[in-house]
């Protein structure tokens, strides 16, 4: 393939855009269909419209962090219990949306009492597997690499960064928040005796599609993928997570348009 | 009110989160008024499926950064033309849906052409109101703010860095791309003399309400908000951009556990 290769030695070579492009347009027609066939979920393309998984769509999934961070925040306050018109005041949902998105997963609530905050908000966290531990590898420690990894939060709800690897020397044995930053070169065999169950993509766009496939290969199965590029993976069953920055930022900008226009 | 004030000295006093929760509740009642009202954008809330500025979907907003992207692509690649079938492949979005989202703006496609893909990628730029140079601010500049006002990309899209801002002495002068990082108290007396467009938010979830309030006071109506808390801000004219991490991470968690169930 045109892609930059990784391999065993882990040596990353800078290809031109268009190799990969071209490379992408082949994979993107095997990618539609593998999506489509096993329902993994790509946040930012049009799947998230539809449904996955048992049936529910992505839209009700983008919520759960939500209802499971106002929920959290309402036991900070002390508050034991609350009905779905007060969740949806907070929230900005309506009562009946709140209804149906946990109605998803059997409800939860009850006639007249209305939701056990401590209840719901334990149950928000299992459905979305909160109760259990995920082990996260970065690669890319720079900035935003390290910005992750120094995340304190993330760790609070089971998220636990085991390594941070890149390409440059001069971040070599850095330490951020008690873990070394390692080279690539040991990240194939960090793998065989780590269990990793996310990979936080932090590298250039350019390289980010093979370092996704090697990661792939390795055989983690969620990457959650800061790169400004769509990520084609090989037919197997992995679930990608975009966080793409620049796009957000062009929504933003839309919108700045829209208010300008308006007032 | 309870939320940490910022004043012209610019001091920040962290308040305990209960008490940002007991104004947060009463505030929402007049967000959730405000927001519908004016048609601003929380980019995690309920809005999104809504319809804002001119009858334009935040689900339609969503996509035109992608199209962008890859039009950007295929520009680099060489290609002149693409028809919306082989854009529909390439992004993994169903032709007719691509018509019906350009079809909001006017079209741009040819019977029996399809799209000039220069003319494309301009056009929806200038709808994104990419053609306009927007001057970005940061607030909080550890990893994370460094992290944005290190990323070449967005000023290649118009978003330019003008300054940014922390309340740790041991920040202030250090320099990230030739600017330097002052300290909070100098902000109103920057935004007096300079244009600010974005404020982009990076500091922690207790004092983010207050010092985005701040922000408004001072004029600036978009803030790009990647503290993990809902700003309700005053019932002013602005748009808000949400980058939760933690809210992508826990649907990354879901997937997980579909893709387990399902294999």
């Amino acid at each position: 393939m045109g892609a930059t290769e990784l391999g065993a030695g882990g040596s990353i070579t800078i290809v031109p855009l268009t190799d990969i492009f071209e490379i992408t347009i082949i994979k993107i027609v095997l990618s539609t269909w593998q999506v489509t066939r096993r329902g993994a979920c790509r946040s930012d393309t049009n799947q998230e419209e539809r449904n996955v998984g048992k049936d529910i769509s992505q839209a009700v999934i983008r919520r759960l962090p939500r209802y499971y961070r106002y929920l959290g925040e309402l036991l900070d306050g002390g508050v034991e219990r609350i009905s779905s018109g007060e969740l949806s005041a907070r929230m900005n949902v309506t009562a009946s949306q709140i209804r149906q998105d946990l109605n998803n997963f059997g409800g939860f609530g009850q006639q007249g009492y209305g939701y056990n905050v401590q209840h719901l908000y334990e149950e928000i966290g299992k459905i979305m597997g909160l109760n259990e531990r995920h082990n996260i590898i970065v690669i890319g420690a720079g900035n935003l690499g390290q910005a992750i990894a120094n995340y304190m939060n993330f760790e609070k709800i089971g998220f636990v960064i085991e390594g941070l690897f890149d390409i440059n020397p001069s971040l070599k044995g850095r330490t951020i928040r008690g873990k070394k930053i390692a080279m690539l070169e040991e990240l194939d065999a960090f793998v065989l005796h780590h269990k990793v169950d996310i990979a936080a993509l932090t590298v250039p766009a350019e390289s980010a599609p093979s370092v996704a496939n090697h990661l792939v290969e390795l055989g983690i199965r969620a990457i959650w993928n800061f790169a400004h590029v769509d990520l084609n993976l090989p037919d197997r069953d992995v679930v990608v997570e975009n966080v793409h920055l620049s796009d957000s930022l062009m929504q933003l900008s839309y919108n700045i348009m829209m208010l300008g226009s308006q007032s």
